[in-house]
């Protein structure tokens, strides 16, 4: 078999099942051999970004890898954004980008790229696979690497006659580190802190948001009266009635330093210290206070759960969490659609076990108030600021999940950034339910113009936060792409269009007029 | 002033005078100081890949640089593949990337990023501002990077603080060196070649198929019987009626060798010596023969107009061109939409100075002989083989040249990279039909299976190469992002359509079913 069939027969035999793909000339043979090998879900986007979005929010759902398909280094380059989100969500993915033959390099056609330069800031995991019989065992290394705790993005890449070439069988998987053990002094630190009478937080992320996790950061807080706090962005929160609820630390500044102000410690349980998202002037770039101590409970890579258990016991909490969301849902709104009339619109209606992506930006502020007691849930957020990963989320989520419903909180500059992944969502008939909040601006911008100090902006500053002139028809994007959906500019038509959209088994985009 | 406002003052004092943007929270200061300072055109793109390809098509027709303005490093990799594009067309350009504060970057928040790292394999030039001092003094160099030849990305990242903290006035653009004269030597050997007896051919590319320099061409092909080749992408190529014709290598590779395969020498005029675009099995990287020499006559920074100047003198050449193209159009065609009838129907109808947008990839391989006669046009290639530049290189060339007919030939499987563009071409009412080939696949890379040996691709591959299940609906894509147009599946139909589209003075969108 050649290199290519290698390679795939590699990914199915460790587990690696869906490979989201735009491919190219120089992956034809990875796309041939797919018909040889069984096993192997692929999933065609119209855009890399929409490629490497849909495998972070498969990775999140499925706790496991999926693998893309990426035509050299421009192709990786469109993924590149959507790779720094996953990165910064711990999300373990495999990238396959396919090269030119390695002799064909020499001669610069027009192609050609550093690829690996491209590669590495997005990439914890990078390597140029030399031969077709080493890109098996080079597969199998990508996998160990993804896999590697906390989760983490490789990229391999596959020069032309790699994949064409003779190569080996299916290579097996190296054995993959445990998430390692918390040292005795971070418990007695964290201890200590509890225990000091001070005001203390303990700060969350994945994957001590998931229930588990939860459910033993709430017996602590029952023992200490600490604080639960998460980060600002987070790769995924299980939460809604019956869950440990915890509080995120707001995006805009001052809201943070606010919440943060009085506190005496913060314990980092796989976190990192809260920090301000964009420098302003006059501002600190750190959120706590100078006299406020910071102490590591665990670090991303270390075995978060079994911290907090340790934790626990260290200073003999109750089996039980004391406070537990109590399940609530706000009444289904009336009148004009706004803000405040769409969190509840979307509180009102989420469904039990709901996926939630939650790229709603300035116009969703509200709904994780609205939807904190709804039946549980998942919420999957933009983890590294870089907007357009809704969508594609989305796609990776749904495809992860099929027995679920995918509700995406979408703001609308955003999805113009990845809308190509309406297309995937109708080929896959994914179930999604996409609801647009249709501000017809950068609305986050015009907040951010006066927090840098840019103060009373001309037309010209203003028109290029503005999305209007002309607006953006969503609905007619949607059917371009063979989503079906309606439009809601009342809080009603909202009601009767979140009422429809849930019903549908498939995608459904609503565009919320603001 | 501040440090943006300095940079504004010496991008407008330097000629630079539009800005492609995509701005976020650390371009707040750059966007604000658009209204204090006159003279420079805005124009927004609802993603990054619009903005880096608008400022290459805008290059390439306004022979000076555009700078655009992105966000961070994800801003730059939505931008990255259009910037590969460019870096081959050599086309100058400024990049203004907003980054963190300088102090802010020890915090590692979310949207950190290496931006140089990013920024590195698609630009010549790179610099990060340290100080708002600085700011003014970088920008200049950057225009004078991006003005050096044969015409430079550069891209200048602007820490935040370097953006609000007080600045200097506008700086001066140092000396920018001009175009190397090329040494005796490469005119001596390009001479003896031409002397010598063996079928030589000329191969040019941009500046070289400007019109004065197809004219010296010609003359020294009337003078040496010569042939006249293009490379196979270009950025910029005068013809029709009237020019010297000039006969591009096509793409696929057997077509190439046997239009290459007699010669004994090529002479290089600015360009690279042709390569195959991929690597197949079996088949050779370089095109020509072992036995052709190959001769420079001019490397790409160098003066090419010069040297072709100086070679026609050193041969005795005539003091004209014996052949050029004469005047021609086909016949509009009847009947069925076809590959050959779509090319006969833009032959019949494109307009005198159209400025043609080539990313017709597979459906559009016989327009330009349709067209060769037509009368004087621009023609403008995806030069680093990364498809979704079309639309936005059809922006930036509607943005330079607002007196001419902007003419889209796109693909749609390309097109869907960047289709946001044509929001652009709607808000600024830029005069552009656009064409979609709709094949409802990535039908060239049908033919490349076969091309690299992957034989009898079963469902799965083929699934992979097919945009249909869904078939996109380009008039409601369109329609939603503010532009009209029509559909055409004969080719009557579509010779209406392009009478309709032509006579509009704004954007107009077909979509040729093909």
């Amino acid at each position: 078999m050649n290199g290519a069939e290698s390679l795939v027969r590699t990914l199915v035999a460790g587990g690696v099942d869906v490979c989201f793909t735009n491919p190219g000339t120089s992956e034809m043979h990875f796309v041939a051999a797919l018909d040889r090998v069984d096993g192997m879900r692929c999933v065609l986007g119209l855009f890399e970004g929409v490629v490497t979005g849909a495998a972070d929010g498969y990775a999140r759902m499925a706790d496991k890898p999926a693998s893309t398909l990426l035509h050299l280094g421009p192709g990786l380059g469109n993924g590149l954004a959507n790779l720094h989100n996953a990165r910064r969500a711990r999300s373990p993915m495999i990238n396959i980008v396919g090269d030119h033959a390695t002799y064909h390099h020499a001669f610069d056609a027009p192609l050609t790229a550093d690829i690996e330069g491209i590669a590495r800031p997005v990439s914890n995991w990078v390597r140029t696979s030399p031969s077709a019989r080493a890109v098996a065992a080079d597969g199998a290394t990508a996998i160990a690497a993804a896999k590697s705790p906390p989760g983490q993005v490789a990229t391999l890449i596959l020069p032309a006659n790699t994949a064409w070439d003779e190569g080996t069988g299916a290579a097996e998987v190296p054995p993959i580190p445990a998430r390692r053990r918390v040292p005795e002094g971070a418990i007695a630190e964290a201890a200590r802190a509890l225990r000091s009478g001070g005001r203390t937080a303990l700060l969350l992320t994945s994957p001590a948001l998931r229930e588990a996790g939860l459910t033993c950061a709430g017996r602590i807080a029952a023992a200490s009266g600490a604080r639960l706090l998460a980060q600002t962005s987070n790769g995924r929160m299980e939460r809604g009635a019956g869950r440990v609820p915890v509080t995120r630390i707001p995006y805009p500044i001052d809201l943070a330093l606010e919440m943060l102000k009085d506190l005496d410690h913060v314990v980092l349980v796989g976190a990192k210290a809260p920090v301000a998202f964009f420098a302003y002037p006059g501002k600190p770039s750190r959120l706590t206070p100078e006299t406020c101590q910071i102490h590591v409970l665990s670090l991303p890579e270390e075995d978060t759960l079994g911290a907090l258990e340790w934790l626990a016991d260290e200073i003999s909490a109750p089996p039980r969490p004391e406070s537990l969301a109590e399940a609530w849902r706000p009444e289904a709104p009336r009148g004009a659609l706004t803000i405040d009339s769409l969190a509840a619109a979307i509180g009102a209606q989420l469904p039990d076990q709901a996926i939630v992506i939650d790229e709603g930006i300035s116009s969703g502020r509200d709904i994780p108030a609205t939807t904190r007691g709804c039946p549980p849930h998942d919420w999957l957020q933009i983890t590294g600021g870089s907007i357009g990963i809704g969508p594609p989320l989305a796609v990776g989520a749904a495809v992860a999940c099929p027995d679920r419903k995918v509700v995406a909180l979408q703001a609308d500059g955003s999805a113009m950034y990845t809308l190509q992944a309406l297309w995937t969502q109708a080929r896959e008939n994914l179930d999604v339910t996409t609801v647009i909040f249709a501000n017809r601006a950068y609305e986050c911008l015009k907040v951010e113009l006066a927090n840098v100090g840019a103060l009373n902006p001309g037309p010209k500053a203003l028109d290029m936060l503005d999305l209007g002139r002309p607006d953006l028809d969503w609905l007619s994007l949607a059917h371009g792409m063979g989503v079906e959906g309606g439009r809601a500019t009342t809080a009603d038509e909202l009601n009767q269009q979140l009422a429809a959209g849930l019903a549908v088994q498939g995608p459904y985009l609503i565009e919320a007029v603001l």
